[in-house]
């Protein structure tokens, strides 16, 4: 597409942002169209990686699956005519060259690592998608000002990594993180043809990049259920997880009355039942969740001395995070004085929320609705490598529809007309996002 | 003591069980008395057979340790000139003749196998004060009617099985049963001297033996609480345990509104409260307990889709605890019906309650109280070997306090004193037995 065709599909977009404007499915399309079908069975090749019994992947980042899925992902890029690298953290980078010499990069992309018995959407959508929005462009002959940078994105699912080491200086604790492979974060990286000792050089800092995009499944059911092709991501929510150790007296199940008992599983049951009423107490989207527990001694005829369970909550407000959990700690110091036990919280992983950049939201919401396509905006209540990124650049994300709302989970699933759909609102992005000037 | 004192005995005995009747702690005492300091003496060495660093022991059944409190024990039993055997089972026996030739045993006895870091007193004060009182027989020259047989039940803590294999005929998969030491049951017979192919020649069937006693720590709180000297048990309970398997859906914690979970772990809580609300709704000494709790897949971020927690319930009355159970399950269901989870029973350890025999808890009150003890009646909340034998015969236990109600556990502690007191009763009750003639 010529420079001058792609102002006019931009102004297209611009028309379809403003309220009250709408284009139908039958409007003209002006925008080059990603190849849905090789798209498509890209997906079904890559799902061979690591393919699970029951359906689905099990692609663990480190991972002899893993290394082939990257194999192949590499192969793809090549395909596309991208330049390849793989940074000292151990991302793989599809480069493409821009027409402004001294533009900052624009990074768009995903991951394919999975979770254990995981699905093969997370992630290889909008890995492949950024991969087939390149070739579309090599193969249409469309040229962007900035570079074009296809990441992907090393071990998200043991807790966005890759994008973390980039954009980040990590402790040397972190590199000893054992990850589920059973590698350290630092063999991993060695594993898959990056560098520990090099990590410096892998570094963006902010201003180094244009901005960021990312296409992924929504993982939660509001698309589906409302019948909604694309999802306009308004920010990553914030995530803070807690260990709670509840204190009480193990004794024997038999010989300890009902009324002398310090039962830590009774405090741990009310406590549970604490968290679902205080994170259901007011209007909005956050949620509270626990999802481990353990009972000592943990025997049928023993009254538990201690259970150790989790505490999640998330929400787009940080603030409002911090509001809940202060609730929820008074509440249960409440619970444990109605049987003398007591509660202990430490804190393990805390993810500051991230929100996506105005500016982006809007050409994203511009890029759908130019195709036709019906939007949400939302939140993601999932982590993403995007919310790295947006320490660095301004960052945006694209939902596509998940069949039931299920993730992470072998019955995973998104419709192929769906994938092709948000590969081409990518597109569309891309190029607004390489006319845009951020200030 | 010759026969005419003893009948003296009993009738003081009788006397003092009448209503009103008191004998204070200055009360001329005949019968004879067991020698506190030896007793005391050898539960501070039988504590050395898997001392615990932190103080009580470890002595599961069929382990080393386990192989030396036994022989020990049979050494004790040597002493106290019995005459030692083992049977098929497993369990030892030290035999003392009756002066009548078709008199049926009179039994009495304990365990010396203890729970993983439990106490030293569960178990070894009533087999250590048994030999006491056949060796204060032996060395005063107490002559029964009854032949005595001073038992040592072999792995109670792992379910009363030297009683159980002499009481029923148990099947193969029984004998198959992996105990905690790592041995099956078989294994373990064979370890500790039995025969596991002969143990038919074990059995004890009803008529066979005279009656049975045991003297136990009490384990709970009730005689420390209210100062008491002796328990004269009711009954043991009966207890049934249930796996309840509790299933949702499993989802991703971030991007699954609070409303559109079907989170077991929250069903969970929601049951365990109940069964604590179901079990304290009634007067009465029942208990309910979840012990052991999992959830699935287990991870901070994952809504749990499976549960599985223990249920146990117990009450000396076994309609009882089906009533309890039914409320439980019907309830259960409604708290499922409110998030679309669903709850499953199996029930895997069944034990129906054993009461004690009315005649047997009459002498032991007034052997109690003729030394001028303080006694309570209570039920046993914990299962015991007498259980079993009630099957075959009149049955009765005493109980001495337990300091602070704790049990199975390091700090478990019985004072010295009240360890002579309860073979002191023990031993009343056994001359009074022995001079009963059961219908």
């Amino acid at each position: 597409m010529k420079r001058r065709d792609f102002a006019r599909s931009l102004a297209a977009a611009a028309a379809a942002a403003m309220p009250g404007a709408r284009l139908g499915a039958t409007a003209p399309r002006r925008a080059p169209s990603v190849n849905g079908a090789r798209l498509n069975g890209w997906m079904t090749a890559i799902g061979e990686f690591g393919k699970n019994p029951q359906g689905g992947v099990t692609r663990l980042a480190y991972s002899e699956a893993d290394l082939a899925a990257r194999a192949y992902t590499v192969q793809l890029m090549r395909d596309a005519r991208l330049e390849v690298s793989v940074d000292a953290a151990g991302n793989i980078y599809g480069k493409r060259a821009g027409t402004d010499p001294i533009a900052k990069p624009l990074i768009f992309g995903s991951h394919v690592d999975s979770v254990p018995e995981g699905g093969n959407y997370d992630g290889n959508v909008g890995t492949l998608a950024a991969i087939e929005v390149a070739r579309t462009f090599a193969e249409q002959g469309v040229s962007t000002r900035h570079p074009l940078w296809v990441a992907c994105w090393q071990n998200e699912e043991g807790g966005t990594w890759g994008s973390h080491l980039v954009t980040t200086e990590p402790t040397t604790a972190e590199l000893a993180t054992v990850a589920r492979s059973g590698k350290s974060i630092s063999d991993g990286i060695r594993y898959i043809g990056g560098d520990p000792a090099r990590l410096a050089s892998a570094r963006l800092r902010k201003g180094d990049a244009h901005g960021y995009l990312e296409l992924h499944i929504e993982q939660g059911g509001n698309l589906d259920r409302d019948k909604l092709d694309i999802g306009v991501v308004e920010g990553i929510v914030g995530l803070r997880e807690w260990d709670v150790t509840i204190m009480g007296v193990a004794n024997h199940a038999g010989t300890t009355p009902m009324a002398e008992r310090h039962d830590a599983m009774l405090a741990a049951a009310r406590f549970t039942e604490m968290v679902n009423r205080v994170a259901t107490s007011e209007p909005g989207r956050q949620v509270g969740t626990v999802g481990r527990i353990q009972a000592f001694p943990g025997a049928p005829n023993v009254v538990p001395g201690k259970v150790v369970c989790t505490l999640e909550l998330r929400d787009l407000d940080d603030a409002k995070i911090q509001r809940l959990y202060d609730v929820i700690v008074a509440e249960s110091h409440k619970i444990g004085a109605r049987n003398g036990t007591t509660f202990d919280y430490h804190e393990f992983v805390t993810h500051e929320s991230a929100l996506c950049d105005e500016r982006v939201r809007s050409l994203i919401g511009a890029s759908a609705r130019t195709l036709g396509f019906t939007t949400m905006s939302l939140p993601s209540g999932a982590g993403h490598d995007a919310q790295n990124l947006a320490r660095v650049c301004p960052m945006g994300m694209i939902f596509i529809p998940s069949v039931g709302g299920i993730s992470h989970a072998p019955r995973e699933f998104s419709r192929p007309q769906d994938i092709t759909n948000g590969a081409n609102v990518l597109l569309g992005a891309v190029l607004a996002m390489d006319a845009t000037m951020f200030a």
